[in-house]
């Protein structure tokens, strides 16, 4: 079958491999559409820490491979065969499906594994970057639990973005997030904009985004944020405060990661508020803690998820989130995927949202 | 009566003043003890914020008193007078009390006010340095609602401490902090003390206690912290995972507020954990985002308390926290507040934790 192999940074190439089996307690899938999100584009810059991806000597820790691996873990499919101990009550051929690609110690009964919250185990990494597979090939062989059935009315096309749907939910749901809340989004890239539609199916109140790019705010407002500013030329703050009847907000999402944005963020939270931080961070940031006591603010940060699948399927089953397609800018097969994928993405990157990969 | 009367930084003079009348909904108190706070050490070197205490010239937006005022807020005394409209099933003359020395907008309805913490009101003040007398003198008059009745077992002496406790119970009510949890306190000062009596009395399985002073860290283990470690030799974090089963601590609270104190907190804190930051800063924090986000911690701090007063009356009287006598390192008399109180308090900071004035 056909796969797009990841050799280390600026080396992706499309060739021949095995097609996977099943083993015990798996199934396997024709994939459908898979993503390509902001960690495909480090990796192909900069090699990822050796927890998660493995190098071409030293092989992962929970994989046991070594480079190159099969890239993508933003994906959907179709069942077309199940392995030995699979529960054929809840798995059957042709059924539209979607995977949580998370990999954790998990028998190694660390903290976090032990405690329900594998994205914060020292050994986490992702089906697509670590081994054992990944969504942009034909073919693929997934442990059962890691696999959620798609209701039949929703598209594989929108099932391959529950991935990052679900990088989105999962920092609501860990943020102080409350139903009618007034929050602010900071940077309305492809995460800001799942943050977006995630706080509308949560049923938010008032959701302001702050973005410098011109067409990154325009896309905010096709997808209906309540109101958009540019940090660059707006008092954005006083903005937040006039849109809050004089609080601030309740909680602020930082989507973007830079000094800015987190200063902006802490004055624009009302005081006992909370920031979110989801973006990944080059720098160190500084922070005047006496900003944090003197309004009592919490800052908390997510890395991931951890079943959270469920309930963002559950969510596009009973019709919480609108025009989700419109968050797909471009459709590509998988021999187009560096030129058209990777390189367009970051070339493109003020246009473009989701690319996704037909295998 | 005697009182003394703060004119600005260096400046406190004990002189005569007008004894306090009664207002409507007031009680007048005679002050039995008063503790110098780390507040009152910081006027003494520098200005306060115009927020906090008012200058000569510009009165204070809460209390329109302009300097000279009354300095001391950590409090007891006993009732004298009942002012119009007290409620007398509630205060009886001679009766032990407490007060809380909170002063904010209220009536302006803000955010914070309006929304129940009035300790991040931008108007917060205190009694005792925005004005409307302090502890430092031998009468106070005082708004029912601020005063809490002592049990008549419980010592004036320790009620001049409910005021400091309850600064760090807030913040252990503020954190995430649950019975059974395993905590760190960085730097065991006043503040740190008082927060390890609090996890003590709520039921922490362990506490250990970073302090670079050997003094300091003498007072800790006097004051039963499970285990303390001296930052500047020891591997604290390693000694920390050891004493936590390899998890890390559940939260963190930080009394230091300096650099090495956060950097050391967000190393020994659980994935997941809290960091709760109590101390005042002064220089900003250098602060690795990453590190919050991949471990999905939370950091938070507090200022002062709201309406804690009663809990931690009710914990004194039923018998939760032991050995509090033994916080207090030396009384005085309130002709002695400034050579043997607040100079005393710096030059012998290792030593000294609560020294209480009798006015």
């Amino acid at each position: 079958m056909r796969a797009a192999r990841y050799y280390g940074p600026g080396d992706v190439r499309v060739e021949d491999v095995p097609e996977p089996k099943v083993k015990q307690g798996q199934v396997k899938l024709k994939l459908a559409w898979c993503g390509i999100c902001g960690s495909d584009l480090h990796a192909y810059h900069a090699p990822l820490p050796a927890s998660t991806c493995p190098t071409k000597d030293e092989p992962h820790y929970v994989t046991g491979e070594t480079l190159p691996i099969t890239l993508g873990h933003e994906f959907s499919g179709t069942v077309v065969e199940l392995g030995p101990g699979v529960d054929s009550s809840k798995f059957k051929k042709g059924q539209k499906v979607v995977v949580e690609p998370l990999l954790s110690c998990k028998e190694g009964g660390c903290g976090p594994c032990s405690g329900g919250y594998r994205n914060a185990c020292p050994h986490v990494s992702f089906l697509g970057i670590a081994g054992w597979g990944g969504g942009l090939s034909e073919y693929i062989s997934v442990d059962q639990d890691l696999i959620y059935p798609l209701p039949d009315h929703i598209s594989l096309e929108v099932g391959a973005m529950v991935e990052p749907l679900s990088v989105a939910w999962h920092a609501v749901k860990r943020s102080a997030f409350k139903p009618g809340d007034k929050c602010v989004i900071m940077g309305s890239g492809p995460i800001g904009l799942m943050v977006l539609k995630v706080l509308q199916a949560r049923g938010a109140s008032w959701i302001g985004v702050s973005e410098p790019s011109t067409e990154r705010r325009k896309m905010a407002q096709e997808h209906q944020a309540s109101q958009t500013f540019n940090p660059r030329s707006e008092d954005v703050v006083a903005q937040v405060f006039k849109a809050t009847n004089n609080q601030g907000a309740d909680v602020v999402f930082d989507c973007a990661g830079i000094q800015a944005s987190l200063d902006l963020a802490i004055k624009c939270v009302r005081p006992r508020g909370n920031i979110m931080d989801i973006a990944l961070w080059d720098d160190p940031a500084s922070i005047h803690m006496n900003n944090i006591l003197f309004k009592e603010i919490s800052i908390t940060g997510i890395i991931g998820y951890d079943r959270v699948h469920q309930e963002v399927v559950d969510a596009l089953r009973d019709g919480k989130f609108e025009g989700l397609e419109k968050l797909i800018t471009r459709k590509i097969s998988l021999n187009e995927v560096v030129e058209k994928g990777i390189k367009a993405l970051m070339a493109e990157k003020d246009t473009q949202i989701k690319i996704l990969v037909h295998p």
